[in-house]
């Protein structure tokens, strides 16, 4: 009676997780749709709305069986297709702290994000049927392999990798093929001028991007702290102390870079270092202090304002600074488990765990290029990415969708 | 003492699904006021947030005491006026998973919702105070007497009727009154000129509605996994499970049959899809099994596309589809409990609990669109339903609260 | 065991009330942003989503172990700086509901509100780093130190003052400096003409000022709902209700007065009469009946529309009410607790309640009056509060952020 008791309570914490995942989605979208223009605003949803549908029915059919595939240490495992009731019954304990059906649905909120991710920063340019037969594939095959290799208990997790709720597995993973889809798309008409100018694209409502900022922050709550995997009075409510100050104090590391870079208080900063403590602490929530998590908060808050910059000179257009919160955040906070916390250099004195880090980190990245560009490199020279000229300076919405985000709301937005 | 631990964990449930059902109403009122034009946008949100203070007030003086009147099996009960502190004090377990503040509250943030419904139909042409009357009585009285049939324990629940969540209860409750108010109003000018064209009228906000379609399955966590009454572990994420699968599934299928039907890509569409899917496992959430919930919302994401377009061939104008949503996947998602899941014919293969389900609606139908037509027939003739037509022209927003949505923001939809 | 799972159950609702209370920073954003005028914008949400940061890493620092200094019960203690692991471990219970950590966070959330009701106050004039310096000031010393006189059980709480999640203790503190800032700064150009006209201001954006009000009531279930620091059934339940129906009283009440007084619809004084109901019921929640609840929304409803006439009527330009909602309401509300529920008048017969109730206003507001004062005028001698004339007329958002809240949008507000 006990036993269940714990488990229900356990139970009951993934699944309020569940919800707040979920959440992130909104979070997603409210943040690129309103960092990039008006007239691309109901593509952008559109995007990031199917990817909820194909994320929930893909690891439905395949991918929570490709991630999970029970016994199993190497590098590819599959329990069959789609879901089966449990041994034992519908209540059955999956795990000590949750139902089979919590952790699908925890898990299956967990999936879609890796494409959410790529929509960032491919909006404004790229056609939506090929995003979405990127997304399908991405999701559906190459995200719960890769995850398997650590979450499922594969051949990373046996060497000692640790990832704890993603800083690698989700958001590089995402990182890494949004950097292909950039590379293979090409820059926004008009972004890097042939003299050489960078010119800024600004977006158009920048209280959306504030909410979705916001609701993510909310949603990694559940993020990190559903990461336990139960109801752990002590470790969770660390973790949502740690994810916290890392946030606070990536948002204060690079309001003060920012200024000192730009002698100007720039709010798209200010957003990208709250998402940049988020990402990095996302690996290691659970082995950091206080203190670590404020210093890792710190460092990724510094890293992405330079990241942002650097990004923009190799002319990768990134409208919403996908690459440098979710890949470059997302190493750092990998590689962060190697330095501090209970893993870290510091606490061990040995090198060995960043070692295994930053080998997962190859291994991973690695694999997510290669399946990337195959998939984009394929649909490129198929139906093609990108949507035709008169389509990207129109506006995408009343190309692809035949509607506008604000009708009878006077826009300029078309240059 | 173990008994006591139960009852806290199924109570803290509940009361998580409460702060979701409530977030609901803002899903609501953000999927209403982006569907509409900007001038009448604060009209709306004006309607959606009195709702909720009306429901609830209401629920507190009598309708909580006319949903649940205690012992009762029959038409009509009644358990007095206002709340009461129950026997055994504060924290006396009023059922299993819940105390009696927890029970009112729950019941009461659902109350509202059958009035939002219709609030979404009439929007753009009725008068503020008229539609606040209706509201009072319908939320007030006609909601919870329908209620007491089921969940009360009445003659419905009787013979075996089955709505888990309110397909039926409060979806349809919500759509019958829409129907009528919609005939009764008549369309928004402008909307089916006299050459027999149909208008189009597109929404002011589209990120807006997205938001409230992010926030109505968001909350739909509490609305489908509250509705279980307890935290049992099994079968709340089973639900949460459903509910996703359902909405996921949706969406697809709008997606597929809004383009096949019209080469675009509907976001209207998409939104709607998993709206539907949605309300067509509300009923028999608890019921099916991961691949009935996809079928279900499948079917649900085809019904809608073409519900929306016979609706309005029917010159029933409905700004925001609830109709074709609540009304027609309510009545959908009941009849499905009869032929999917536990209690369907393919697993009993009876039909007999399909002929239930079918008198339920039957039933219900014919007393809501009794009632409301008798509440919005004695308004129309007496106060008037309707704005005068130069309101409607130039927007309810400055005639009924003397201001603009967006003051400063050059807008331009007066046609 | 049993001990142990009560204690994660008790944890585990006040983390979902940590998540709930964080998203209020949204909330008073999205209100704040919606009620003022497009070109200051992007400069109130800096302001916001800075505060958030001040507020968590001030309070890791310093705060929690001023306003918590463990045994104590004068006027000022200190427990040292910094968080540090408390003795037990990680997951030792640091009181019978939570850890260390979970009580560090829920209150850390809460610390930030003081500054955030001073911000909507001062909006559209003041100096972002002024603003800043005032809050890492006022949030990391003086909120703490005045906390600690009740919930550190300093010498109010040893006298009996009773406020229970912060009528007095979080709103009024951070309303009384939102009276000084506001004589300090001076009211808005062009809002008290000289031929004694009072202009007003109108807000930009409805929706997300309303989006903006459901929020706050969606994460006031934690802030009111989490200080029971249990998760209780009858309790918290119990709170939810008061909680609810204070704030739908609240929206009634405000409704027909302002409709008896100004003959219009005015949605601003409906989220006025909420917020002013919510305020109200939080110093005695968990002391009230609901039909205490209900006369205190109601009352509290009826005083807003009042306040808020008188405030602008004293040239006190308050953009978004703040002084009325959080500072007259929050007295209302802590003088409450002495005139109904439990220990108020109607119950005990007693005046003694009432008394120091008042007294613990008294106390609180002299002191928070004072130190603003000092921090405020020491910043206006310095570095100047106020923006220039230029930057006034223009807009904030391009002279201090250098960019547009909605870039490509046509907007006309720089009057």
């Amino acid at each position: 009676m006990e036993t269940t008791l714990n488990f229900t309570i356990n139970n009951l914490w993934m699944m309020v997780s569940i919800a707040l995942v979920f959440i992130m989605h909104l979070g997603f979208s409210a943040l690129e749709v309103g960092l990039a223009r008006s007239k691309n605003a109901i593509n952008i949803l559109f995007k990031n709305f199917m990817i909820v549908a194909i994320g929930l029915i893909t690891y439905t059919i395949c991918g929570f069986n490709l991630m999970y595939p029970g016994e199993f240490n190497g590098v590819f495992g599959f329990a069959g297709w789609g879901l089966s009731l449990p041994e034992g019954g519908l209540s059955a304990a999956y795990a000590d702290g949750y139902t089979y059906w919590t952790d699908f649905l925890f898990q299956g909120m967990f999936a879609a994000t890796a494409a959410t991710i790529v929509s960032g920063a491919v909006a404004e340019r790229i056609k939506l049927n090929s995003f979405l037969i990127f997304s399908l594939v991405y999701v559906g095959i190459i995200y719960p392999i890769v995850g398997s290799w650590k979450w499922g208990g594969g051949f990373l997790d046996q060497m000692g990798f640790y990832d704890f709720a993603g800083s690698t597995l989700v958001h590089s993973v995402g990182g890494w093929a949004a950097v292909v889809a950039v590379i293979l798309l090409g820059p926004r008409l008009g972004k890097y001028l042939s003299n050489g100018t960078i010119q800024p694209i600004e977006g158009h409502n920048i209280p959306l991007a504030a909410l979705g900022v916001f609701l993510l922050w909310f949603g990694w709550f559940g993020f990190n702290g559903g990461s336990v995997l139960s109801a752990d009075a002590g470790l969770v409510s660390l973790v949502l102390v740690t994810t916290s100050l890392a946030a606070a104090s990536g948002i204060i590391a690079a309001f003060i870079t920012s200024y000192l870079k730009f002698k100007t208080y720039d709010i798209t900063m200010a957003f990208n270092g709250s998402l940049a403590g988020l990402v990095g602490i996302t690996a290691g929530a659970d082995l950091m202090s206080p203190m670590d998590a404020i210093i890792i908060g710190f460092i990724a808050g510094v890293i992405i304002v330079f990241a942002i910059g650097i990004i923009d000179r190799l002319k990768l257009d990134d409208p919403v600074g996908a690459i440098g919160v979710h890949l470059v955040c997302g190493i750092f906070g990998t590689l962060a488990v190697g330095i501090w916390g209970d893993k870290g250099v510091f606490s061990t004195g040995s090198f060995a765990q960043l070692g295994t880090q930053a080998y997962g980190v190859m291994v991973i990245g690695i694999t997510c290029l290669t399946s990337s560009f195959i998939i984009l490199f394929t649909i490129k020279k198929t139906i093609g990415l990108r949507v035709s000229e008169k389509e990207e300076v129109e506006g995408l919405d009343i190309h692809e969708h035949g509607m506008n985000a604000y009708e009878g709301i006077n826009v300029n937005d078309n240059d």
